[in-house]
């Protein structure tokens, strides 16, 4: 035969790929592998091609393939990417699937047919499917192994060669770990002869785990293989005596749920679990922490620290029954509760102080107070009534309702001038915007009657003639990535004049308004109630008013604040005058508003016009 | 002269507009005037054409026409239409403002022309501009009249003229009724003489007013012309002999605030208002009536009878705090505090009704099951410990908790079964509209390259072809009616298969399922302490898993949910492949889901991750 050319090696890949298609599609999977493999071509595409095809004609593929060295060469060329799309893309959509676990999938199926077929003669190809899975599957590899050792097959491969073969694929301390998680000591020697690990530091530990006690053995074995899960669930059968070791690797390894599921919930193990747990709660110092800290030494029946839990989270229910349940005595039960109050106070829960103060405190003033000073006018008078204290109406009852009546009229008076000017300015910001527009599509728009034309018309919208002022640059709304989004939010916000997005910025913020507002309906009502009460009629018709005049003039607002967004020039995008640009043009001005980040400020709040708040009696 | 033939009148319309307006703008009111009135144009133009203009050039306009005649010709033509805009539309912009009050602003400035240049000469022309106001001021020009009366001027027009031309521009019954309605006897009879009415009509009654004291007099001409506030506040001063009379207007005219408005919020008559208007807002029965009622009882002294319109609107804190300062015997309070306990159960106000049961009606028992009832498990046990009714524990609570987590369990589960099979329906949904969608666009795609194509598509598009199954018609968005909104509301919300707006529908109930799952958060937190504290560990492990899962699952799904509407089919829209035709398409794609009544449902629900409700001490 002559010297082949170096020619001979060229092809054009299209070809090649064509060809191997054909192959595939007709099932010669000989012919493609061979093709394949000569012109270094990604053996995932004999899967990827079809899956469904592969998989129901895999013994085929085994019969013409027939050599347990490609065997393994395909298993371990196995990737979770789909070729056709990433490497070999073709023109018509590939039939792929979308299993997510693909190359699971192939070992399994390949493993089960070469199983079926002839298990001693595919042993290392075995070997090689659970070696390959996603999770490998050393210790039923090994276990094969220890199985070729005991019953030494008649022909095929010897226990000696697949271990070797293992060690080939697999890294050798890997493979003795996962020989020691078997708790077979005839498997670990094994692997650990194999290894050319030195006897003398093997055989001292697997001589000291032989002395234990079977559960602890495998304990101390999944301890030194950080099975912490496993180790726990040994060690918490190895009796009482090993209980305080089984707390520190509850501890250390935080496993806190995991040992509390293996004792019963009356038991003294789960109670000092419980404990143990609460404690590691308490050092975190959070909120949150702490208040689960106080329900597990409640339920542990320790609960002094219980109660200190609950206090320092002002959890004030639980540490109130905690500290009756105790019982506390009077006087200290007061100072609690006064503590509570106090902490209570300053998260303004000011009805929820009230009734630590009135109850455990027993102070029915300070209660009072502390629900004037939360505006809890109904509930303020109750106490005064119950507790025969009238005096504390004209004291502080009747100069507090005043008062609030001056602070929401004049928070009403500052809501209503931000909200003009917020207003006002988008209207104008509007305007600017409108114009530039307009200037920029006014020039090409008498010579539009081409489609053509759009390519163009569309390089300028996604430019930087027009993103450099008033939109956003196209990179940034295709940059998905949530910290970018956050910035562009951040920048977004801005309610500078001028700045890029400020009709954003100021559509967000009259929305803002027009919820804090709205969201007043209950409170006013309840202050106007005070105030007609009191008969301070001129008081509560001037805050009625006022409060009924913002609200009709937000409502009155939100169609021509969010209308441009609704119908944007709707009749000209459609008519019979607009042209292709007109319709581009259109299309931009709505497409900077409807993008992801600002469908919120696009949507007019809604007012909760269900609520009625406003008393008939005022006029 | 020749005799005129027809032909000479014939004008053509743009022509005369066109010089009209050059007139206006050079200041030759009189030319135009003449036109206009030979060509009957209408004379709002010759202000409505520049407002400015003509406000600022009066005197002009008045020195030009000098005649009496045709200014009141012009004052009587005014409406508030801008004709600019309606019967003569100009292609050029008109400069004309949008002042509100048209009418107004002209008969102002021309009579505070007018008096300043000739008030004696323009004296008829006065009067009209005061009866032509939107509201006619028929009082300061029949005082106008008696001030010729009573002076007559040297020359210009007398009294009797006068009055004659004022009884030609406004009815005789109503120029009466306002000469009554300026206390004016003298006016009066002058009116009546030249009504023609029977003077054995008017006399006897304007005798019997004569007779009158002042203020009761001025009282019975007010009621007389139905100006029942203006009754009022004469009859006030009419002292305590006619308060009956007065309360009874009030009552008839519901003028209680006005009322209240004449007296000292301490005096005797300022209660017996308040409680007539609390009687006659209770005879309404209706819940806010009923509260209202019961605060002005309380505030005039009837607390009795406050009590009943708190009782029966179930304000129960009032109730309560009245029953306290009647006093009211320990067990009638009882018996409140339970009615009131009933009806608040009944409204699912769990805690309300404890607080009344424990405070009121002295029954820590029944308060304890209230709040078990309503699922406030840390206030029962607190509750529990107070009363020392550890027993309760065993008997109610920690059933109830094992009941609310099956009930919980149950719930999670029925709604993640809907949440998923709305969701795949969805899919098929979607899917449907895209094949549907095209059918439609792919026949006419390859030849579309004249932008005329857009009316077509355009027509396409609002047609009945698409319209039919898919999408709304477009006279039905064009429609704003509220009524109409409603209707096609009612139809959009149809889950039924197949039904054509079944995808709105679809993610309609979706975000409702996800806002109520969402909204959970604070309740299973509650539930899952409650359950770790009395050791129920599976079950708050098994719930805090399920609903954990389900938020996932909601989660995961919002991007899949809400994509399409947020970003669809960008890349195709303005890329260089694009055509007018996919243009349209992907607009219509939008369209029909961006319009203003489903923008809700393309809002993906805002899901509140910042409530962390999960317990860290379960796994």
């Amino acid at each position: 035969q002559m010297p082949r050319g170096n020619l001979e090696t060229i092809h054009h890949r299209a070809l090649v790929l064509t060809q191997l298609r054909k192959w595939l599609d007709g099932l010669k999977f000989k012919d493609a592998f061979e093709c394949m493999r000569k012109l270094r071509i990604n053996l995932n595409l004999i899967y990827d091609h079809n899956p469904t095809v592969f998989l129901n004609n895999i013994e085929t593929f085994l019969k013409q393939i027939d050599s347990i060295n490609h065997i393994n060469l395909f298993l371990t060329e196995l990737k979770e990417e789909d070729t056709t799309k990433t490497m070999y893309p073709s023109a018509s959509p590939s039939v792929s699937g979308k299993e997510k676990k693909k190359v699971d999938i192939i070992c399994d199926a390949l493993r089960s047919a070469m199983e079926t077929i002839d298990s001693q003669k595919y042993c290392l190809c075995i070997l090689t499917s659970h070696v390959r899975k996603t999770t490998p599957e050393l210790e039923i590899a090994l276990q094969k192994v220890h199985e070729l050792r005991v019953n030494p097959p008649s022909s095929g491969v010897s226990a000696e060669e697949a271990l070797k073969y293992l060690l080939f694929l697999v890294n050798v301390n890997e493979l003795y770990e996962h020989s020691l998680g078997t708790y077979d000591f005839d498997l670990v020697l094994m692997v650990a002869e194999k290894s050319q690990k030195d006897p003398k530091e093997y055989l001292p530990f697997l001589n000291m785990l032989k002395s234990l006690e079977a559960n602890y053995q495998r304990f101390t074995i999944d301890k030194h293989l950080r099975r912490y899960c496993k180790a726990l669930r040994h060690l918490s059968k190895c009796g009482e005596e090993h209980f305080s070791e089984l707390l520190n690797l509850v501890k250390d390894q935080k496993l806190f749920s995991d040992a509390l599921e293996l004792y019963p919930s009356g038991s003294e193990q789960y109670r000092r679990l419980s404990v143990a747990h609460a404690e590691q709660l308490m050092e975190q110092q959070q909120m949150e922490q702490l208040e689960q800290a106080g329900l597990l030494l409640w339920r542990s029946g320790e609960p002094a620290r219980a109660l200190q839990a609950f206090q320092s989270c002002n959890s004030w229910r639980n540490a109130l029954s905690v500290a009756t349940q105790i019982p506390m005595p009077a006087d200290q039960l007061a100072l609690l509760a006064r503590d509570l109050a106090e902490k209570l106070l300053e998260a303004r829960r000011h009805s929820e102080a009230a009734l630590c103060l009135e109850h455990y405190a027993k102070d029915c003033e300070e209660a009072i107070s502390a629900l004037v000073q939360g505006a809890a006018w109904e509930e303020a008078l109750r106490l005064i009534y119950l507790y025969n204290r009238q005096d504390i109406i004209e004291t502080n009852l009747k100069p507090a309702v005043k008062d609030a009546h001056s602070n929401q009229s004049f928070f009403l008076e500052s809501q209503k001038a931000l909200f003009v000017r917020h207003k006002n300015r988008l209207s104008v910001v509007r305007e600017i915007k409108a114009k530039a527009s307009l200037e920029l599509f006014g020039e090409d728009a008498p010579d539009c009657v081409d489609a053509e034309l759009f390519s163009e018309a569309s390089s300028v919208l996604t430019g930087s003639h027009l993103g450099s002022k008033y939109s956003r640059s196209n990179s940034r709304i295709s940059s998905r990535s949530s910290k970018n989004r956050r910035k562009a939010e951040g920048k977004k916000h801005s309610l500078k004049e001028g700045s890029p997005f400020e009709d954003i910025a100021l559509m967000n913020a009259l929305s803002q308004i027009i919820i804090v507002v709205d969201g007043m309906r209950e409170e006013l009502q309840c202050l106007l109630k005070a105030l007609v009460l009191f008969q301070f009629d001129p008081l509560s018709r001037s805050l009625q008013t006022d409060y009924s005049d913002l609200l009709h003039l937000m409502e009155s607002s939100i169609p021509e604040i969010w209308s441009e967004t609704q119908q944007p020039g709707q009749s000209s995008i459609t008519g019979p005058n607009s042209t292709a640009n007109s319709i581009a043009a259109s299309f931009h001005q709505q497409k900077p508003v409807a993008s992801q980040q600002d469908t919120e400020a696009l949507i007019p709040p809604k007012m909760r016009h269900t609520i009625k708040w406003k008393l008939d009696i005022i006029k």
